[in-house]
């Protein structure tokens, strides 16, 4: 059966369930062990968040989220490193590139403010912004994802509705990528007159040039990059995407760095007056290399 | 002296004003007469939204705003073409590649419903998210904007503040550029496995490829384009920036045009399953071409 993606057909944000065969039946999450509902090929259409990562975080609106493997299924204990290319965790990495909406359901336990006192529940549609690799406290490799709720959904109820609840509309669009900018990005995108610091490329449209400030290492949580030109590239739009994604990073003498090939693309273009900082360039190869 | 861009520094959303000296007075709005105050270096920093073109459209959150320049002084009819590059127009520009926040004053008259009773009304902070051009019921052509206001600011009160209103803090970020997606532009991507209808290019990223989906007749007012597969191209975000700001279009057998020389950047890549509309083509190169 092909995934289901967006809200439930008649299960309204907030209501609660029972158990996890509770949520098939309601084609909420459909696996009755996994955590992550996903394919590579097709995007993961549900999570559930359990608490049962010491490495995961629940902001409410923003969840940081460890994907499946490498952990021993009697004691739970990590053993091996994560792999991005296990299912789950590819179908969260499509959902991101993809722009899809994850149905994100909360279980009870854990430590998490936001769980549910009992069971799980159903608490809406989260888009994937953002995943890295890091190497937790036991020493294995996890790969963790920045999830973000779409706004102009219901407020997910301090009560548990029951499964009278209204049922949400469909959205018909969702967010797949918003691009930000600050006064210390205009500052770097003036100093480069528009150009990308990885082509060179201009980009020329009507009435002027387009071009995108990228923070190295990522603003918000977890990564908490500063707003600062030394950690700010101006990029094209599709250098910034791969810069974001994880599909070039930089070395220390400023050389950007094909991450799936490991081949050079060549020299950062830089100037004077941009000092670019070694340690947010580390931050940001370490989410992509070991 | 510096344009300052963001909210006035003891201004309320809401507040009132007499009128332009006041506007003035406050840090507002600058210019006396202009209803644009910007440049092309700098960008737009605010504008007089008055109703005086019978082109313009007030929907409140997403305003369609008409540049200026073309009209006769005294009787105020257009009488001549306006111009991309004149200095209020061509700030607004700037303000839509930049991301630049826009302060929104309106004017008491004309027809809109968001319009204050009397005087003028301080709005809030808007972005501009397009730009077109297109001849009005008079022959001349028109320079026109979207401009879409930032969410969490504080609604428009219905009565007026006056000056004694609690200051409303500057946004720290601004959200330059939205990619958005829909069940339909997944199609068209799978179609085309994420490459670029313009270049072939297939981004490589950790863990898949990326590409957008690009609406040929904008999603949204004013342009209302379906979201239809053969409205919808995928593209590199590059390409993608190109298409929706005016730097290439196409041409009725699907070459893409570099809209600034008129050159051929080459034929659109096309599928089988993929049909594109005669339809939508026309109507974005004519807001491009005469």
């Amino acid at each position: 059966m092909p995934k289901h993606f967006g809200d439930p057909p008649d299960v309204a944000v907030g209501t609660g369930f029972k158990n996890r065969q509770a949520l098939r039946d309601a084609e909420v999450h459909a696996p009755l062990m996994a955590g992550i509902s996903g394919t590579q090929a097709e995007g993961a259409d549900s999570i559930v968040v359990s608490g049962g990562y010491l490495d995961d975080a629940d902001y409410g609106d923003v969840i940081i989220y460890t994907g499946h493997g490498g952990n021993d299924p009697q004691t739970k204990r990590q053993i091996a490193d994560q792999d991005v290319a296990a299912h789950g965790n590819a179908g969260l990495i499509t959902s991101q590139l993809q722009g899809l909406p994850v149905r994100v359901i909360r279980g009870a336990g854990g430590h998490s403010q936001h769980a549910p006192a009992v069971g799980f529940r159903y608490d809406g549609l989260y888009r994937v912004t953002d995943h890295w690799t890091r190497t937790g406290a036991h020493g294995f490799r996890l790969v963790q994802f920045r999830l973000e709720r779409f706004e102009d959904q219901p407020e997910v109820p301090l009560d548990q509705l029951d499964l009278e609840g209204q049922p949400v509309a469909l959205r018909k669009a969702v967010i797949q990528r918003q691009i930000r900018s600050t006064a210390t990005v205009w500052k770097v995108k003036a100093l480069h007159d528009d150009g990308c610091q990885v082509c060179g490329e201009r980009l020329v449209v009507n009435g002027g040039t387009y071009s995108e400030g990228a923070h190295i290492r990522a603003l918000g949580r977890p990564h908490l990059g500063p707003d600062t030109l030394d950690n700010i590239l101006c990029l094209c739009p599709n250098h910034h995407v791969r810069l974001d994604y994880g599909g070039l990073y930089l070395s220390d003498d400023l050389t950007v760095i094909d991450a799936d090939s490991g081949a050079v693309i060549g020299p950062l273009r830089t100037h004077p007056m941009h000092r670019i900082s070694l340690s947010h360039i580390r931050y940001h190869r370490g989410l992509w290399t070991t």
